[in-house]
């Protein structure tokens, strides 16, 4: 399947419209961003692994009976995906306290929450993607009451898989953020990328990090942990 | 009922021990401050003000069925409440879009919600009372999910009697703050204030502002505009 017209380029990745309707293709990028695109950098070989990881975890996910809007990797940097209408929320699962909501609740970096929560962020750069509730949800519209325990319910089956998967690769899944969109039909799919860009992944014995931290606080090589990751997930880069 | 030992002195209000193991003492003080004390005014009679204000909507809402710890009023800037266990929630009611939730979410002020949305926010001066969700309550500890449950009842009763009342004198009720704690038997009760300090209440026809955000934004007299409440409430200063 060949790119057609370029739907929208965002920060980390392009879609592009395929010959299929329903079809989209996502190139992944060789730029890391933070702090909403003020950190900038191109670090050559990114969007390969990230397309890598992804596609393993999207896999991964499927196998675990998790619908995903995944089809399959077409290139180095390429994936195709069924397309979606993305539901404006950014859901995140932390098990571990670190970053925003460390300093939000004043609870110290590395401590680990006695059980997984979920947080909802409205997806809205211009307001710089801020924390809502379920009544916020429902007053904006982004999501119906039906739709946000779905998405919940499906964050938290995808944690206990992602967690207990990492772990045995001697990492702690320490927080990540979702996406999910509707198909045509109605249905609910889990969307956009699952990659060291939208996780924290740090290891079980040293807490090292080999997540976007690394760029995000200038801990070392953002490749180097990237493929740290791709190689204990039994990957491999050609 | 006299004063006894000064328990706590905030930043509106100071609380003192009686002779009655169970009944504290609050004195209204005569000072304003907003943005979390970084502004701050001494404002002669804006403590008798709000000691009226507050014991007629608490005696209101105790004539509404709605459980709190009001005893009674016991001189222009004092009264008597039951002693609580302050639980550290500000759960705030909004009817109407001001303030924070305007910039949070991107709506205009003044915009009408279809429904009231109810707001937990994290009682920490520290941390800035951040917005949080029923996650974050539950792993603090704050409240039990019962509890949790119950505030957001509680607080959306609350409004109702409110707004319809104030909504008869001419004034939207925008949103307010209360805050609840828990008796030595487990009972919850609505505790604090409820007056100009913290709620908005704007004139129907004008929309003119007759709470803080007149101090907050500097839009006029504060004693105006708390005295044009407790007038609508038909009090009046002795
Ligand atoms: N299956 C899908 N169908 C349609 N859109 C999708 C799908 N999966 C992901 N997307 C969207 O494609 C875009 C991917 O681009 P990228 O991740 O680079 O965006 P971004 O810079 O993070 O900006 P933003 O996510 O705020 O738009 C995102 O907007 C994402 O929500
Ligand atoms: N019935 C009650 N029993 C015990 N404490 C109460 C009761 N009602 C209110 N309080 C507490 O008394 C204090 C009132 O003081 P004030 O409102 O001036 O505090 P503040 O400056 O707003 O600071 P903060 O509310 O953050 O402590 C508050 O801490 C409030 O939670
Ligand atoms: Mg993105
Ligand atoms: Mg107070």
């Amino acid at each position: 399947m060949k790119k057609l017209s370029l739907l929208y380029e965002g920060k980390a990745k392009k879609l592009y419209q395929t010959a299929e309707e329903a079809i989209l293709l996502v190139e992944y990028k060789d730029e890391a961003t933070a702090f909403n695109g003020e950190k900038k950098a191109q670090i050559i070989g990114k969007g390969h692994l990230n397309n890598e990881i992804t596609s393993m975890l999207f896999s991964k996910l499927h196998i675990a009976g998790i619908r995903t809007h995944f089809i399959g990797k077409l290139s180095q940097n390429e994936q195709l995906v069924k397309r979606v209408s993305i539901i404006p929320l950014e859901v995140v699962v932390r098990n571990v306290v670190a970053g925003s909501f460390a300093k939000r609740v004043g609870i110290e970096e590395g401590t680990t929450l006695k059980k997984p929560i979920v947080e909802f962020y409205y997806k809205n750069d211009d307001l710089g993607d801020p924390l809502i509730n379920g009544d916020h949800i429902d007053v904006l519209e982004l999501a119906t009451k039906d739709q946000v325990q779905e998405l919940k319910e499906q964050a938290l089956k995808i944690n206990e898989v992602l967690r207990t998967f990492f772990l045995d690769l001697q990492i702690r899944l320490v927080d990540f953020k979702l996406e999910f969109g509707v198909t045509k039909d109605g249905e609910i799919l889990l969307a956009d990328e699952i990659s060291p860009d939208t996780c924290r992944f740090w290891d079980v014995e040293t807490n090292q990090k080999f997540d976007k931290d690394v760029f995000r606080r200038d801990l070392g090589n953002l490749t180097d942990a990237y493929t740290e990751i791709l190689n204990r997930l039994g990957g491999r880069i050609a």
